[in-house]
């Protein structure tokens, strides 16, 4: 097909196709003619992809451009993935720590999973995340200690067990990484949203039961 | 203390600051000369405020303004607040939907979560999340009933019974409403951020297994 019809197949404007073309996010197609190529289904699973990481987890472009060459890079390992997974995490900006909380928060939580018992490399990205929280929290006057993510940490715990074990072992890598990538980030989503509802359902419960 | 005092203990720049205060979301200090103002302990705490929702919950300014006016506003009460911080979900921009994905995923969504009994405004955002997220699944190729969210629903449901039943019901309703939101939104990336890990350890964990 025609890049119109790529873009009627995807709902994204020829425009908008354009630009991940010049990016390089979009392989070219099988050119035709000049100023002409030919797109197939590959590109209609690329575009819908890059969708999935920009809408849905809501990627800015250069990190779904980091995420979509560690999927065609056949050097990247399944395991060596997840960390690229964990690097599209929002990440408080290096701020300055003028009361040191980020730093103690940081020692509390490579404390806190140590005592897990969670093998975790020291650079993973999420232990910045963890430690941004807690010290974002105990700035507004919550004092609380890296325990306080112990029934989160038992419910990630379960979670990741059987996403790990749900990832078919079959199949080509790339679909194989991709499920893998797109399974942490738009589950992660879905959970997320699901939470919300459930605390609307439990809210309106609660505030039931203080009515006489 | 002076807005320099005030940089100096929140880490903030000056020039933040009094963007912050331009836009409306720290309140003025007291006037003590011209062009002079005094700020306290309140003014310290709001803009620690501003911090976990722009760093650790990824918020943009706009929403901010919304959460913080609701937290303020006496008239908005626990559970309408619940939808307010639910319409801080990344939401997917309104786009065409040329093969009618998205209608067909609201449907499954919406029947899927009468069935799990939850009682949840047809209008919440979060509907709109899991339709979006269920319609990227299958234009990827991943052609799965709105039951594959079931294991994140029973999670959610779990997770969100033991945090509406942990909100305090005492204290005043600022500081209630303000934990809400908090805990909300920062638990949500601090559920996220273990997921990843716990992802890397039962990752590290299968591939050792699968040695000799």
């Amino acid at each position: 097909m025609r890049i119109s019809g790529l873009s009627k197949r995807t709902g994204v404007s020829v425009a908008t196709l354009k630009f991940y073309l010049r990016e390089g996010l979009l392989p070219a197609g099988q050119p035709t003619a000049a100023n002409q190529a030919e797109y197939g289904d590959e590109h209609v699973h690329r575009v819908s992809l890059i969708r999935v990481l920009r809408d849905v987890a809501g990627l800015d472009l250069r990190t779904i451009h980091r995420v979509i060459d560690a999927i065609g890079d056949e050097r990247v390992g399944r395991h060596e993935l997840l960390g690229v997974v964990q690097g599209t995490l929002p990440r408080p900006p290096i701020a300055p720590d003028p009361d040191g909380e980020v730093t103690r928060a940081r020692a509390d939580v490579d404390a806190f999973l140590a005592r897990l018992g969670w093998e975790v490399r020291l650079e993973a990205p999420a232990r910045g995340t963890l430690a941004g929280a807690l010290a974002a929290l105990r700035r507004i006057g919550r004092e609380v200690p890296a325990e306080a993510f112990s029934p989160y940490a038992d419910a990630a715990d379960r979670m990741a067990r059987w996403e790990v074990l749900a990832v078919p072992a079959s199949g080509s890598r790339s679909a194989q990484v991709e499920g893998l990538v797109v399974g942490t980030l738009v589950y992660g989503v879905v959970f997320d949203a699901l939470r919300r509802l459930a605390h609307e359902h439990h809210s309106r419960c609660a505030r039931a039961e203080d009515k006489p």
